[in-house]
């Protein structure tokens, strides 16, 4: 017998695949007016939200979450201008859907074309930023598509308030206020329920830790895209201009420690290793960068003050830390570079710096990854960053989408043929 | 402890993956080559497959297979050739993959692209038709992919031969022989732990019965992409043109009904069906089609002479017949037809027959389906048919590709950034 939370879900779900067939069908300038109304409600409400958000904040402090968890729970009047401000950027973007591509007129007299149409209704599963709320459901508004919300339980009132004013905003418009629902219950069996609803939810994207990517890989029924886990390397060539790889490795690591395009591995070409690496670690030694270092990186900077530098253990290689650490490997040679990134690496994000074409070449070439960098930092792998406007996620699947993930990468498409009574032999 | 099967497919999964590797470097030259050498092989060496596909028929009449699938089971000399020219075929289809798009200099100055490339490993799992060997790793090899095949039991003898054929030929070129692996072993449960290598397989592509396709959906922890199921509808509409109407219905039951694009429900008018039904009937009464009809088309029918018509059961509508069955079931309006589409379609392939422009825009915008046709037969829904010149699947996911799979379809893109030092603020 289905319990109580269950049978929820499936209504959820019934009613959130419902709206998206109606929602499939409205015009930009609806959905526009819906996102702007969006917009509008949150900054109208703020002090609802903010009261939501404090209880969620309180009840974190007493549960003694990390400062880290706290700050990303935290909002403020600022945060949520911020937010309706990113509304209403989406708003104004081009409409992903309806556009009509790959068109040809065969000899059959048959017109063939593609046309982009909503995936459907797009399940997401995420962790405490309660922003996500607001972006996530701006994005599937604007690319017609229904969603089906299901935050962490430690922004469970702040999520809740957002979710309510996202419905009663567009109560007002033409959109059915059932193209977004929330799952307001914290059980977490209720993840492995949504996994398996694949009559209602086309698209499965889980934004957190390793273990939900492994769980929604290892248990959906519905095609997920699964990113998140970034191993990010550099590898500094023989050939690198080293100030400008002093700045990309210090800015890859340093401007945002926590996120998933951050630099964890720094491959250095033994030739440039002795000039280079003393002023890099000068620079992280000042910012507290914990360095874990193979044998002969520590050798050439193992006299540096206030060096925080550790022999690197081999099951090392390849960790995301998500923190103020980078390994640190002297390699003499590309193909050794390259080895190493394919034996440890994600698939996210790999830079070179280098001034030798050839090398930037093959490179590009070689690596394997969602997005392959030249003489840049790595934490240009973001959707605003490369041009997308907005970001529902960085996928490191193949399949459908890979890298940051804007509006277009919601959408799907059904061929059109135009026939004048055209049969087949 | 792992059986020496299981330990069998991890090696070949290894294999393949490290073929993979190599086949994405090499040049559309020597791919091309490739499959040229491999169509020479097959017709060199038809004998061989001659023999071996004759030991397959006779154990499958020893078995006692039907006759269609020893039908499809079939190969002889010209469909030897046949399989040599697709080759061929392909061979001269434009390479794609290193095609750069999506590209852009942004304000800070970043050159980003987007570089196709092939997805990796694909695993196929297929039943009778030995064919399948060759055309899929025809397509497979020309985008870049290694392939990992699992046939079907009846084709082992056929699909042995070929893959060794197609390994030896490739043994002569710069492609990896290991990027065609063949898994020989008839054991079911490898289907289950084939679905469990997301390590080595990128995409997993069933062609076969619904039930693989739900076993795919239910098991795998690799990305798939499902079709092959195609309940497939054709709405006459009050503005059809009768005689028109009547060849495209015909034609899309006749031509190929043992396939996913053939017509399997036929949904018509009220205000036309008293003219057009017993002018198709007649038609279908003399080709043997069996019409399962609601209780208003039979009235409309029941007099004609060698008529094969029965009242429907309720759970015979949304059913795909794959055989010279057609239900019928007449509607007052358009509503109708779209709501009886959107409940027991598939997704794969409809088509309206109207001369009215904007009833023929309405079923294009509100059908969600993988083809959604105008006054042409259900059975161009086929790669080939509509200008891909070749076809892996079709597709009735929204995730990836949908229709019908060709050559791009077996690819993904990685975003290349070249930056002259830029660092994120």
């Amino acid at each position: 017998m289905k319990s109580v939370a269950d049978k929820q879900l499936e209504t959820k779900g019934a009613a959130a695949r419902k709206a998206a067939r109606t929602l499939a069908q409205t015009s930009s300038h609806v959905r526009d007016n819906a996102l702007i109304t969006i917009a509008n409600t949150l900054e109208l409400r703020q002090d609802e939200v903010l009261t939501a958000n404090l209880k969620d904040r309180d009840a974190g402090q007493r549960k003694g979450l990390s400062n880290a968890v706290l700050g990303r729970l935290m909002l403020d009047s600022k945060s949520i201008h911020g937010m309706a401000a990113d509304v209403r950027a989406v708003a104004v973007m081009k409409d992903p859907i309806n556009e009509t591509f790959d068109v040809s007129k065969l000899p059959s007299g048959l017109q063939v074309g593609k046309r982009r149409v909503p995936l459907g209704v797009i399940g997401v599963i995420y962790e405490s930023r309660p922003n996500v709320t607001i972006d996530v459901s701006s994005l599937c508004l604007k690319s017609g598509n229904a969603v089906i919300l299901r935050g962490g339980k430690e922004a469970i009132h702040s999520n809740t308030v957002l979710v309510n004013l996202i419905r009663d905003a567009i109560k007002n418009t033409e959109i059915p206020h059932d193209a977004v629902q929330f799952i307001e219950s914290s059980d977490r069996e209720l993840v492995g329920q949504m996994l398996k609803m694949s009559d209602a939810i086309d698209l499965i994207i889980p934004r957190g830790s390793a273990e939900l990517v492994r769980r929604v890989r290892d248990e959906s029924t519905i095609p997920a895209v699964t990113g998140g886990v970034g191993v990010c390397h550099i590898y500094v060539d023989k050939y690198a201009d080293v100030d400008m790889a002093v700045a990309i490795a210090d800015n890859s690591k340093i401007s945002r420690p926590y996120a998933c395009n951050a630099l964890d591995t720094l491959l250095v070409h033994s030739s440039i290793a002795p000039i280079y690496l003393p002023q890099l670690a000068t620079i992280w030694a000042k910012s507290g960068i914990e360095m874990r270092c193979d044998r002969r990186a520590l050798s050439l900077i193992g006299n540096i003050g206030n060096l925080n530098a550790t022999p690197i253990k081999n099951d090392e290689w390849g960790e995301e830390f998500l923190s103020l650490i980078a390994a640190i490997k002297i390699v003499d040679s590309m193909d050794e570079a390259l080895l190493h990134i394919e034996t440890h690496g994600s698939g996210h994000t790999e830079a070179i710096v280098t001034n030798e074409y050839a090398n930037a070449m093959r490179f590009l070439d070689e690596i394997d990854s969602g997005v392959v960098l030249v003489n840049a930092s790595t934490v240009f792998n973001d959707g605003g960053q490369l041009g997308l406007g907005a970001e529902v996620a960085i996928s490191t699947n193949k399949m459908h989408a890979r890298g940051p993930m804007g509006l277009k990468e919601l959408t799907s498409y059904k061929w059109t043929v135009l026939g004048t009574g055209q049969v087949r032999n």
